[in-house]
């Protein structure tokens, strides 16, 4: 039973993600994306306590499938510099893997619907990166500045030059991605 | 007459970005938008073709009026890195002063009308502002990189810092855009 569950939950937030980079947030409804999803309404409403729920529960779970993968293969006994690469490329793969994820999660962030997210739930997810930052901070290896400020400069521009709708001209091959990455570290380092 | 015109026409592009932020891309037709703008939908297609090519027309002017503000008071004869720091000053007046305008244009850029934007018609808007990077790249004051690079390093992170819908916890005084700026002109400095 369990197993089918968790099918189900995957079909309808693909349906979500589907939708609504289709027709948008607003005209996404719970009926359509059950449709989509090929499960009943009230199938839907037992994961799902509403609308607002599932589009928001949908921008967790990308976020969370985004931070496991952003944290795979990372090993903490190399070299500082060469963990953030990880996450780099980590974070290149995901994005030009995952384009539809991306831009429901763009959109997603933009729109009135982010005002729902609880944030602490959501930066529990991303907890791990911001220790391994903070270690950086106290070795003196990166600035001490707040990790906002080091996130737009060490997550944010891989997941831009990924994104074919930001940045249309600029093919992303491997040496393109490491002379951006040679760009955020020179941003962050001491 | 011609101000007149230009009064409508703003008019219609102001109720565009209110629509559009409240209830999306989809449901904003062009009857709603007229209705808002306090014009006939006979007087919208005057200026404007379609709904596709009132929502494009939309993003571009928001772009203009972006690298207008951009560009203002900037003064040649500084120190780049001084003129590259009244930009990011610049651009940090702009988004938090134009928070609506900013929400419409990301996203739109990430929505599949972004694929109708003539990119040539976009770009000329910037090329003031990529004449002076090729100029710093030319004296060998930065990095010699293509310009969507340096792009994502000197334009994006005072944008994204701006954006209280992404960056929702640090507050952006004074001291705090200088220090991102810090990182930004590490990043792209020989």
């Amino acid at each position: 039973m369990r197993i089918k569950d968790t099918h189900k939950q995957d079909a309808i937030i693909s349906a979500t993600v589907e939708l609504v980079n289709e027709i948008g947030f607003v005209s996404s409804s719970v009926a359509k994306i059950a449709k989509k999803a090929n499960v009943s309404p009230a199938t839907l409403y037992v994961y799902y306590t509403n609308k607002e729920d599932l589009l928001v529960s949908t921008y967790i779970e990308i976020k969370k499938k985004m931070s496991d993968e952003l944290l795979k293969n990372i090993d903490n006994t190399k070299p500082f510099r060469d963990i953030l690469k990880d996450f780099w490329n980590n974070t290149f793969d995901f994005v030009s893997k995952n384009k539809g994820l991306f831009q429901y999660a763009e959109q997603f962030s933009n729109s009135p619907y982010s005002d729902l997210v609880n944030q602490s739930e959501l930066e529990k997810h991303f907890e791990p990166m911001m220790r391994i930052l903070q270690k950086g901070i106290d070795q003196k290896i990166i600035k001490d500045v707040p990790f906002e400020i080091l996130t737009v400069f060490i997550f944010y521009p891989v997941m831009l030059l990924s994104n074919s709708k930001v940045c249309k001209k600029l093919t992303m091959d491997n040496e393109t991605v490491e002379t951006a990455f040679n760009l955020a570290w020179d941003a962050i380092k001491l």
